[in-house]
Formats: structure tokens, sequence, C-alpha cells
């Protein structure tokens, strides 16, 4: 992806689920990282479980078209304690899948601790996330909830990955 | 969906796989079943996963335009021994569901076993599956391969439905 190297980047993090599905929207230039918009996707609980991942779908396509977002940044999941949740998480993955596709934007993915080491340390509690993400982007409050300040921390690993 | 009730009704059944999806398309009228299309989409295995979910949607669009069914059948997947493989399934149904939800087509869901009992009795092998679909959709050969028998299967589940 050198040739995609631009005076401005923006990278869109998205940390999915199927209650909550977190994002953050960041702008890295030679100026430093600026935030541009963080949040959740929240699709109504009474929502049968395939229309709440249509829902996540129809809002993340509204978000990439807002935002124009050069690369969709995700964790690489590897292992999930249950196979259930797995598969949710899964649909919640292709959904994203699909939206980026459909939009010709790439994804790149994160392990979960090179995202913690990116901004503070492998073993990193949600809190110092939270925190340190609110430091280096500038905030003036903790990021809420912890699934936008995830969203935000994978796009900081991203904005801080030589290789993109 | 009592209201979708028509003369004619065409129904897409597809077995979801990142290797192999088996599709089968029916009609169902009232002189019968009777077999539009079966076969597989196979993303080349050589492609980066991403993109062969991407492979299975952009195809599985054609077929919804192709065979305009007025629902989708897929089965039920409660259990799943390895949650790397859940995790893949589930991507697998997501882009299923967003496809079929694009174009505003209902996806009905059935359990394994009740597919195998609309068909055959609940503990068939994949060998009686195969044949009881060649049989009651009058096909002159096995229906190959096993994931397209299984599709053919889940479209004939769904035709028997008298719910929907």
């Amino acid at each position: 992806m050198k040739e995609k190297i631009k005076q401005k980047q923006t990278i869109l993090g998205i940390d999915p689920g199927t209650r909550i599905t977190g994002y953050g929207a960041i702008q890295n230039s030679q100026q430093g990282l600026h935030v541009l918009d963080y949040g959740c996707i929240r699709p109504p609980v009474k929502e049968e479980l395939n229309n709440r991942f249509f829902i996540i779908y129809r809002d993340l396509l509204l978000l990439l078209e807002k935002f124009q977002p050069d690369v969709v940044a995700i964790e690489t999941q590897f292992f999930q304690k249950n196979a259930q949740s797995a598969l949710k998480l899964g649909m919640a993955r292709g959904v994203i899948l699909i939206a980026a596709k459909n939009h010709d934007i790439p994804i790149v993915e994160y392990a979960p601790t090179r995202v913690k080491k990116a901004i503070c340390h492998g073993r990193a509690s949600k809190y110092q996330v939270q925190s340190m993400v609110k430091r280096l982007l500038g905030l003036s409050a903790l990021p809420e909830p912890e699934d936008a300040a995830d969203a935000l921390a994978l796009a900081i690993c991203c904005a801080n990955d030589s290789t993109i």
C-alpha cells in the first residue's frame, strides 16, 4: 500500500460486536494525529439478530461515506472461548468486510496485543487504553464507551504502522 | 410471510463455507418441485481469506439477480467444535445476510436435523441426502458436490415448510 501514502491519511478503526460496534476515525498528517469522530453503533437489542447485523452494515456504509477513509483497521481475532460467540463475531466481521470492499477500501488487521503495545503495553487494561487514547489524541475526556476507545486505539496503531 | 404466497415460489438454498459454498435453486409450484440450477462457488484457495469472502458475496449477488428468489434458506448453526471455524463460518453467513438483505429477500433458517427429516430422516448420511434430493427433484444424476446437494435439501425443506 506504499503508493497510497498521502499528506493526510484518514483511518477508520472498527471494534465489532453484535451489541456494540465501536468506531473511531482519525486523520494522520505531518501535524500529527487528529480525531475526526468516534462513537458506536448500537442496534436495538429487541431486533432479530440478522437485522442487527444489517443495521451495523447500513451504519458502517454511512461512516465510510462520511469519512472516506483510506484504510479500515480491525482486530485480528484468533481465539474465542465460545464457538457461538465466534460465529456472531464472524458475522459482524463479514459485514464490515463487505462494507469496506464495496467501497474499495483496504482492510488491515492487528492482533490485540499489538494494538495495546502501539499505545501503551501489551497487557494494558481497558482504562489504560482509554487514558492513552485520550492523551495521544488530545481529547478533553476519556473516550466512551470502551468499544469506541478500542476502535481509536486500532486507528492509532494503524497510523504508526510504517508498512502502510 | 403468508402474504408472500404465490403460484410459483423460487427458493435459493445456500450451504456456506470458505472453500466451497453450495447453492441450489428450485421452483415450487402446484406442479411440484422443479430444479432451476445447482452448483457451488469455489473462491481460489490462493486468494487471501478476506478476498474469498468477497468473491462469495459477489457471486451470490449474481445468483440472486439471476434467480430472483422469493426466499433464501440457510442452515441454523448452533455448534462448531472449533471457534476458529465458527468465526469463518460466521463471516460467510454475514456475507450471505448482506447479499440477501440488500435485495430485500427474506432469509429462513433450518436446523440440520430438520433439513434431513424433510427429505429422509434425521440421521441421514451425505449419500442418502444426495440420493433423496436426486429422487425428489427428478435429477438424472446425484447432485455434486455434497455442498450443492445440501443446498438443494435446504430449498426442499423450505418448500415443505407450511409456515412460509
